[in-house]
């Protein structure tokens, strides 16, 4: 996720003036202003009477412990029951995992930091798709990283391309790893396709390679079939319990399952990298807020987030259709998108030599604003691309937002 | 702060093997053991009461909002509240504090690590006492600084052997901060007197080099007057509310006033360091959880820590008066300790040749502990020193450690 202040850095390092920018700020901070431009989940849908009792009894029963220092790795009765997710879910069948896979991080941007801050020395190598999150390369900046980007299309990275990079640069410069977000990227809304995945695992592992798979929107899937997620195709099949071994380290949220405010989110990998990155959390914050882990832990312990995230899943369907129907209506006849089958986010491709940004000067007059795609690209491109955010707005807004911005288009 | 984790990785990287540091942790989790070796407060007087209440008011009338993504800044309420009592505290009276000039952090670790993530590259110098609080130096590790080191005696730095090491390194190499806690200093209870305070920021001026102030335990003196700030000696008078300018980097934090379960903590600089430092923390953790943020505010808004950090200060003053006594009953007549004003430490230093850490191993197995003095100094020395923690155990507890304690020290 990002909040506009992001892409407004992010747009600010491509190259707009920190004056234009503070300009479109102050009008988007307008009372009817629609904008498509942030990655925010839907409040209506936040639990908030469950948040509310699971904070009341963990504060009742264990007060103390709660408002205490706690460990680095996370509330250990949480972890637990992350290991016990990663081992059911029908997308990890992980029966290896067990605690000493889990660490407790606050956010998943905290978890590309600390990976960053772990693994990445100045001018090393970092395999990303093009486009790609923006928030990892904010964490990864404060460690300079050089980025081999490898394509993507509608069915994600191009991993035949990937092996074109690795064959070219490695050994004398193997990349430290490979960064993909598999379910509904950000900023794309793509999903890298099962013959794919089980390419990449392979392609990596030839190489020597690992893979940070990033999976925020895995569980927002409101159509088609689940695929299985990369740390489950490259992990090795051991005893229940024993703990998870393989290539892949895992990261997931709270965030887009449950609510953001807590900052709550995990990494799963094998217990050596856990320790590593325990080592960097312990210098970066010490530890994730103990009364988040509780009320959190206390909130999803009997299996309510699995009901929940069904509400999430018809929420942003309607909403995604509906942005759907509505650019159908409003857009021109020149521009292309996509129809991501979860998450937050479609991606849209305006007629060759357009410029997005250019549009989105045009745009916040009109009151509706979205990012120029051209800020996930860390390598340049894509300056006549946008990312739509549809999770955000309620429908009849979301309507009303495509209207304004056909407009603009059009125009 | 630090966790006994933390003080393990410390004693790790002075040369205790690993296999031995676990076999000491399996001890200290025995029920009777008594530990003096954290820096936990007494959860005793966390006012667990008004925090639950706080929460209920919070989600029910905030709810979407307490659990939604918030800026990386803070929860501009609660920056207000900062900003007013760094201009109303008779330690700062900083007239010109503004919201601009406040940074809420995830804990005053992390406002550590992000001051390292902007302004440290490596080989940097940093200019720190010795001994010093082991958390920054954790932080900091990942930027790969040098340490100058300033020794330190019963009245803090002695700035004069500052002054001859700036002049032998600068300008070639001119530190990027020094770094200091002036008040009841981790790990040896130790306060800056006022004349090396205004003698440290005559120095560090006419030097050039920016000043790190880190008071976690500013509030917490139970003896003696209350000493002016860096923050506060080092200010222009500007108008009020026009925002704070100035040379120094003030860290405090909400663990000790309130509790540390919540990681909460603030930076209080000038609104160019504001900038840079919330740049860093976008790509660290995005922001800090709101609820933990809002739920703050909600307890300190109408002055309830004033009157609570007087129960606090009767609470540590009762232990690390019953420390001391006991100490002068059951310490051999060699070791000579101090007597803080304030905070929850205090040094010891054991009589020359005697190894803190070989007589720690001896005391494990009496059921006590504490940190050897060594850990806490970057370029060595400090063999026959100890810190001990007197804010977390029960009078009773601290009298039965120290005698345990003092067997082991006098065999």
């Amino acid at each position: 996720m990002e909040t506009i202040w992001q892409n407004v850095y992010a747009a600010r390092a491509r190259g707009m003036s920190s004056s234009v920018i503070r300009e479109l700020l102050k009008l988007t901070e307008q009372p009817d202003f629609i904008s498509f431009a942030g990655g925010l989940p839907a409040p209506e849908v936040f639990p908030v009477g469950q948040v509310r009792a699971a904070a009341e009894r963990v504060l009742t029963e264990h007060g103390a412990q709660a408002l205490q220092y706690s460990t680095t790795e996370g509330y250990r009765p949480l972890r637990e029951l992350i290991a016990s997710w990663m081992r059911d879910d029908p997308r990890h069948r992980l029966p290896a995992c067990g605690v000493d896979n889990i660490l407790i991080t606050s956010g998943s941007q905290q978890a590309l930091d600390l990976i960053g801050r772990m693994f990445i020395d100045p001018g090393d190598r970092v395999v990303v798709e093009s486009p790609t999150y923006l928030g990892a390369l904010q964490a990864w900046s404060a460690y300079s990283p050089q980025y081999i980007t490898v394509p993507a299309d509608d069915a994600g990275m191009v991993v035949e391309a990937l092996e074109q990079a690795l064959v070219e640069r490695a050994p004398r410069a193997r990349p430290k790893f490979i960064y993909i977000v598999p379910n509904f990227n950000n900023p794309t809304g793509r999903t890298l396709s099962l013959e794919r995945r089980r390419k990449l695992i392979e392609i990596a592992s030839r190489h020597g390679v690992p893979i940070v798979e990033d999976d925020p929107y895995g569980q927002l899937r409101f159509q088609g079939e689940a695929l299985p997620s990369l740390v489950s195709l490259a992990a090795g099949r051991g005893p229940v319990n024993a703990a998870y071994h393989g290539n892949v380290i895992y990261l997931s949220t709270f965030s887009k399952i449950l609510v953001p405010g807590l900052r709550l989110a995990w990494v799963c990998a094998e217990p050596e990298v856990i320790a590593m990155l325990t080592r960097g959390k312990q210098g970066a914050d010490l530890h994730t807020a103990t009364l988040s882990q509780m009320v959190a832990y206390e909130v999803a312990k009997d299996g309510f987030l699995r009901r929940h995230v069904e509400v999430i899943r018809r929420t942003y369907r309607e909403r995604r259709d509906v942005m759907l129907s509505a650019m159908q209506e409003h857009f021109p006849p020149s521009a292309r998108w996509n129809r991501p089958e979860g998450g937050m986010f479609l991606w849209c491709e305006l007629a060759e030599g357009v410029d997005a940004a250019e549009r989105l000067r045009a745009a916040v007059p009109k009151k509706v604003a979205f990012v120029p795609g051209a800020a996930f690209h860390p390598c340049g491109g894509g300056e006549n691309t946008m990312r739509l955010n549809f999770s955000n707005a309620a429908p009849d807004k979301i309507r009303e937002g495509i209207a304004r911005l056909g407009e603009v288009l059009r125009a």
